[in-house]
């Protein structure tokens, strides 16, 4: 049933400094324990690398101090391994029963942007039933806030994975022509990249042509025809940590129409990062990219926000968009990525992944861009 | 802001078999509506393949009959040619401020093992604030329940996904050998099944050696060695349906220890799969194949249960597991997959694919399984 716990059922000392800015933010919140069930947060927290089949306890309330993994018996192995906190070893709901005895008369924070409705009536079954209930309450981003700036060794596994990247574009890029399946050059991205040992980030957007409309256009059978457009849009990971570029490239000789909008996404795209730098107000920076392509007469078909951060999750925080009210810090990893769509036409998007530096930004995606 | 909506807001008319079992399915449940957010039961419904991005809205009160798919500007496109119904383009908040105009006065379902706390807050902030507020009812496995028995269509499918995996493994299985590297092994499945017109389905399991006994052990860079066993789990997904098999192999010789494990899996999973047909009850699927590890010493290693349905989610009803209701009909696929993980030694799983059919079952993995 259960490998690891301590033997009171008390979750072990928190520290490190991660632990200390967790223990802040849960202190600003009025928080004595906060009940961490998304999968990311799970894994930035614990080191442990399957977050979807594990929630995290932590307590931080006088005395009692610590935090505890649980998760089931699939995974007895991986967590002694991973886990930089104790695991109990169970299913639900024998998992919320020995968290019970921990959590008792406490203010338990609950992540109300992930826990579905069902699990919080299963916590307040669990935790409000007894004498000396715990207090349950909403918050959002207590950790996504922690994970907004990164460490130089998350920075470091982010680099990793755009350079796994980059090689897997400059090594695709020559067969990208004529007759060629989107699904292929797809699928030639996933090889080299698992070759050298990254995952592909998420389904990788091969859209040419008229698919060029859909920004979203994940890889289909189509065959890439003379004289258009092809969007790429993927990235690799690598120990969880996500890459994401996107690059338009012809093939053939696109149309003057084509050539027109890629220039004005051009642009954008490097106006946007340009700015980009610490102070800077994400919601200027989408305006920034957003008017230059309102001044090509191309506004209404910039279909999305200009950005977002990318981590642990390929989208999280800061967003870089009109609602925003994110300031860029040193630290943060960011996307600029506008992009435009003509359905029936086809369509244009480039995207940087860019550090936030101290001074100002570092492009880390280093694969060419054309000038058509 | 919008494309496709019907002029009045109203959802349009719904028809079909699919539909009437959806209606009916409501109607025990007392709904007149049911706001749909779980992204493999809104592509079931409206055919929109990006169901992470959309929310579908199903109203079935008296005249008022019919479904609105609520996604935004990135698939215009895509919601056009795909969706069944009409799409009301847009972000929240102004989805659900369109929506609250279907929604007044009437008993809404909402998805409680999907939707979040906050998602549901918005809910009740744009449908409960004016004269006619809706009243929002917690629902559980409305749309799932309708997806337990595919028809005949779906079967196809995740035959055809199946079909691919069984291919691939044809054509990987003679490199699986002492020197390579686990996530080798995945990366060429991946990429077979890629050429074939086929994602894959999950991360890829390759576990090896001491790794076997990690149950999901997602491939690694460790290279096999000589006299282990190695565990394959994965599968195909086309056109959103899934594939699952798992398969153990020997390379070189294992020890007798492994071999008279893999001998007790093989023997529990053959008979848990036998006993497959309309009628069975789940639970004692599971305690069949679990008696037999246990009759071997093993049951303790048995650390998860015998097996889930597949389609459209990789994991869905029935669930094959000691505590479970469900009694298996003709039309469902689902999974049966014993396994025992020794930490420090090693592991073995087996795992078929089968269809119950109106007189028993159809073993749709094909790919031979060895005998050691």
């Amino acid at each position: 049933m259960s490998t690891n716990q301590s033997p009171s059922g008390r979750p072990e000392t928190l520290s490190g400094n991660r632990d200390e800015q967790l223990r802040q933010a849960m202190s600003r919140t009025g928080l004595d324990a906060l009940w961490v069930s998304r999968p990311e947060n799970v894994r930035y927290l614990s080191g442990f690398t399957s977050g979807d089949d594990a929630k995290l306890l932590v307590v931080a309330a006088g005395d009692q101090t610590g935090a505890t993994l649980y998760t089931d018996a699939r995974y007895t192995v991986q967590a002694g391994e991973e886990s930089r906190f104790p695991a109990f070893i169970a299913r639900s709901p024998a998992t919320l029963e020995h968290a019970a005895s921990s959590v008792q008369g406490l203010r338990v924070g609950f992540e109300a942007d992930h826990l579905t409705v069902s699990e919080l009536e299963t916590l307040r079954a669990h935790w409000q039933a007894g004498g000396t209930p715990a207090t349950l309450v909403s918050t959002q981003g207590v950790v996504e806030g922690l994970r907004l700036v990164k460490t130089e060794e998350e920075v470091a596994q982010i680099r990793a994975a755009q350079t796994i990247a980059d090689a897997a574009f400059a090594a695709v890029r020559p067969g990208i022509m004529a007759g060629v399946r989107e699904d292929s050059v797809a699928g030639q991205l996933e090889a080299f990249m698992r070759e050298r040992g990254a995952g592909s980030a998420f389904d990788i957007t091969v859209a040419s042509g008229p698919r060029g409309a859909m920004p979203h256009g994940t890889a289909s059978a189509r065959v890439i025809g003379n004289d258009e457009l092809v969007t790429i849009d993927f990235g690799a990971k690598v120990n969880g940590y996500h890459s994401d570029m996107t690059r338009t490239v012809a093939v053939g000789n696109p149309s003057e129409e084509l050539r027109r909008l890629y220039r004005a996404v051009l642009e954008a795209e490097e106006a946007a990062v340009q700015a980009i730098r610490p102070g800077a107000k994400c919601s200027d920076l989408d305006k920034l990219a957003r008017d230059i392509l309102v001044s090509h007469g191309l506004g209404e078909y910039f279909a999305h926000s200009l950005g977002h951060g990318v981590g642990l999750a390929i989208h999280e925080g800061p967003g870089l968009r009109g609602t925003s009210k994110d300031v860029l810090e040193a630290g943060m990893v960011v996307t600029a990525e506008p992009g435009v769509y003509l359905p029936g036409v086809g369509g244009v998007r480039i995207e940087d992944l860019i550090l936030v530096t101290p001074t100002g930004h570092e492009v880390l995606s280093s694969s060419p861009k054309e000038h058509l």
